[in-house]
């Protein structure tokens, strides 16, 4: 059975480069020059500093969405996705002291979160990792990691510019941007 | 801060005295004398067997839900509430191959989960942990403490059985249902 479970990991050297990492909000992270990733429950390398995820069943998708990501979806690690960025946020208490509905309402109705995302599959691929709920202090709630082309690096920068103008986007108090390339 | 994260631990002696362990479904657990509960992050005790579970925000209530709730719900810790109840279960892969809105449905729509346990407030109180992505390899989903006077211990049994003959229970594949008394 594959994990669920990854460790992403600043390390002097590795399969991830880093082109740039960027502190949208909040804390910011000390800064990584190279990036492991790594499945499965065993202790991390030695690292500068580590966040670990993962990943779950969907918390807000509905069927018809679900069918319409997955007739666009392919997984990561396609040929030619040379380039990826690994963005963890977190959440503010509003955000959690909502109730599903109203989550919901913001995630989708007003900010069109899947929607968006939609439009920018198959060329980006991604995989979120949930956090909040591995122990009672992650630095993050969610780490997503993205892969796609270096012909598609401007979309993608369009795709986080989207998402980062939505109401969502108001709930989220802490947010990295680490943009890199397959070493 | 209060610990988000509890460790329920079979130990041969104890705050919470075992009056009976019965296996709903799937695989048993070794029989336990006596629980501890232990809030926090700290290794648990020596113990038999222990199950961890972090409390979480709400996955299915409603704001209307939510406010009639609170109107009514009481904390743990009630006087004179000496009976208490340890419940963890598991959901099958169908329950999580479901999307958010269909889930919600088999949920409330079809089972009255929320609205059936609101029918025993306040005499009921509970607190609901979650299992499922502290790792990947969880025993169990859910882990539900309840507590409630001796007098009440009927009426808890009838919550019990009403909550597994619910469309939601053809989706629970392990249930444990241990019953314990203030030692």
């Amino acid at each position: 059975m594959s994990s669920r479970f990854f460790t992403f990991s600043a390390v002097p050297r590795g399969p991830w480069r880093v082109l740039d990492q960027i502190t949208v909000s909040g804390p910011s992270l000390p800064s990584a020059s190279h990036i492991r990733v790594q499945a499965g429950p065993e202790a991390p390398a030695p690292s500068d500093w580590s966040l670990r995820g993962i990943t779950s069943h969907e918390r807000y998708v509905e069927r018809a969405e679900r069918e319409a990501l997955a007739a666009r979806q392919v997984g990561l690690g396609q040929p030619g996705h040379t380039c990826a960025a690994l963005i963890p946020i977190r959440k503010n208490a509003a955000w959690w002291g909502l109730t599903q509905d109203e989550r919901r309402r913001v995630l989708e109705e007003q900010s069109r979160h899947i929607r968006l995302g939609m439009n920018y599959l198959p060329q980006i691929t991604r995989r979120l990792h949930h956090c909040r709920d591995l122990s009672d202090s992650e630095p993050f709630d969610f780490i997503t990691w993205f892969e796609y082309a270096p012909q598609d690096a401007g979309r993608f920068d369009e795709l986080v510019r989207e998402l980062r103008q939505t109401p969502e986007w108001q709930y989220v108090e802490r947010e990295i941007d680490i943009r890199l390339q397959a070493a």
